[in-house]
């Protein structure tokens, strides 16, 4: 099956500034520093300026959600002193506003801003502004700029790479969407200050995978800085981000479009958590991160039951959750039910579901081998409440 | 400004069966035959297997409208032949169809056939089932298969080649989609039999549009066989339904998604052509090709204006599209609607209106060089009623 790719060691000390996503003509930079939004500006007029698409965009739709909105207005002053005119769409926080009826308004504000396909899209907030902001870039006019800053720990990790949007339909998530690369990503970590704790402690749980799926070392760096992290130190976040952005990056740059199986390894805990985020009902008991968390545990149940790793490694990665407050069971969802919802994965070949599991801390495999019976007993587990 | 590529000289005599349309790993073949629903059943399965995502593909979902049923029958059983199960989604025919609402319940019925990845989308019928199913099979888990049945003239000319899918706003045509490749396009000259002749002669004016922009013996080749194209002798629809798939592939590949400014010389005739239909109301007064048709003549007369060329070629180009039975005119529509519509063409660059215009029989370049003058001498002229 799939190996993961041999990052670059990760180096303890280092203080990122860029991390570059090579992907062709698609290839884009990642700019991340702590409090400094002005500088947003002239970095989009850059990564403008260095897209077919974009050079003289001078129109800009910015979309942020209600919560964002107040941390939002410096950035969006950046585009402004670049010369590019902007308009601001707010939309509802929360997983309901990614709907194919929002990004028909978006695109409809986009109509009567008659902007062409040199217009430009901005997305600021989290996950959901990022999706479905991307989504509405990636299918207006066919395609026109996306940039992104993402102001969510899970965003700047997470949707800074890969190019995946999407918006979801009642009975399915992320089902309907599409791949479009930004043009340049900004992070300020900043941005973070203002974040629920919940959400934050939602993020860790997308670092966490990265130490288990592709990079031992870094697993041990997130368990030394665990409270660096949760206190937001800045240098602390950046190092940590920048890692996470690194560590896709390589995936992603080696697959694109999700097709040879390897960027599948960024699925680890997914299944499951899906399954869970489905099941409890969307932004219903459990937030993304939480689900995930869960379900990497779940998983790497499931890897112990193959004889893949043994109990000590599940128990490290319980720990470490535990220690930057996430959940490790969803005790009292109905089991039958996070079954059903599995076997619409987008993983799936075939009718078989398919999992992203532990071989060794920094490795995994894509598998089917899990049994009906494997997947009914660690089920049962993660659903009984906490003893 | 750009110019057109050189194609391969016409050769009257050939007689086509397959036009390969290199796209590097989106390559695809457009198989073009008379009277053969069963061979696309092996054409589907082999074009499926050479893919990754088609490889295996067991279920797919046909979506034709209830013009096409009667006739889409053959093909889907070809399917069936080949062990892929079938559902069938029938939508109701023109242009209405092409909206995000009716994309959102073909969406759902993918979600609800629990289809993956590896499910494919046949469409069958014309440019509405194309750009829809199309929009469909870019969008649903991010891109599964395409196979394309197209069963209209203008559809087999013009939407076999290029990848470009959409759905309508009520503001504005097309201008929510992507650029997603079929994986094999299976063209059947007899479905053009049961076709009203209206729609025959909309896709002349394509025919037409390829002779002017790219190809001068192959406009002399329309004129020669304009009768038999008329009453559907299959070698001479064959020729032709090849020779405008060859030359759009032509320059499709060197601008796939329409970023050079070369695949812009397809528009000839559009840039008003789509006013025309947007004032008329799409559907209302006006086919796509009818106002094509049109488009061209006043765009053939801006390109006079400029001096670029003199009016025997409008003339010849007009006694043609006379001859296939086409509009030359507008007449009653509101010149300044026009106008307003024309601003939101996705060509425009900074506000400015571009248009396609002949140099010569063969030849078009893009420009923003006719001034708001010409515009209003041109469409006032459109728009008078023949005398």
């Amino acid at each position: 099956m799939t190996d993961a790719p041999a990052p670059a060691p990760l180096d303890p000390d280092f203080k990122p500034r860029t991390v570059h996503v090579p992907l062709g003509e698609r290839s884009y930079d990642i700019r991340i520093v702590s409090g400094a939004p002005e500088g947003f500006g002239p970095f989009a007029r850059s990564a403008l300026e260095a897209t077919r698409a974009g050079r003289g965009c001078r129109v800009a739709l910015v979309i942020t959600d209600a919560n964002v909105e107040p941390i939002a207005e410096p950035f969006a002053r950046a585009l402004t002193s670049e010369g590019i005119a902007i308009e601001t769409a707010v939309i509802p926080p929360g997983e309901a506003s990614k709907s194919l009826d929002q990004a028909a308004a978006l695109l409809d504000r986009l109509i009567a801003l008659r902007a062409d396909r040199h217009a430009a899209v901005v997305a600021i907030g989290g996950g959901v502004v990022g999706d479905l902001a991307g989504f509405v870039a990636a299918t207006y006019a066919r395609g026109i700029p996306l940039l992104m800053v993402p102001t969510t720990l899970l965003a700047q990790v997470d949707s800074s790479v890969g190019g995946k949007v999407a918006v979801n339909r009642p009975a399915a998530k992320n089902i309907v969407g599409s791949f479009h690369q930004p043009i340049g990503v900004w992070i300020d970590t900043e941005t973070l200050i203002s974040l629920p704790p919940r959400e934050l402690r939602c993020g860790m749980a997308e670092v966490v995978k990265y130490g288990v799926i592709l990079d031992a070392p870094f697993f041990d760096l997130i368990e030394r800085d665990a409270t660096a992290l949760l206190t937001l130190e800045p240098e602390a976040v950046r190092r940590v981000v920048a890692r996470c952005c690194e560590l896709k990056a390589e995936v992603v740059s080696q697959d694109e479009r999700e097709e040879t199986g390897l960027r599948a390894v960024l699925n680890f805990g997914h299944t499951i958590g899906h399954a869970i985020e489905a099941v409890a009902g969307y932004g219903q008991g459990f937030q993304h991160g939480e689900a995930v968390a869960a379900g990497m545990v779940a998983e790497a149940r499931l890897a112990e039951r193959l004889g893949w790793i043994d109990h000590h490694l599940t128990d490290r990665l319980t720990r470490l959750l535990h220690h930057l407050g996430l959940p490790t069971r969803a005790p009292g969802l109905d089991p039958s039910a996070l079954r059903d919802a599995m076997t619409l994965d987008k993983k799936n070949r075939a009718g078989r579901i398919r999992y992203v599991l532990p071989r060794s801390l920094g490795q995994v495999e894509l598998t089917d081998a899990p049994t009906e019976a494997d997947l009914i007993a660690v089920l049962a587990d993660l659903t009984t409440p906490d003893r």
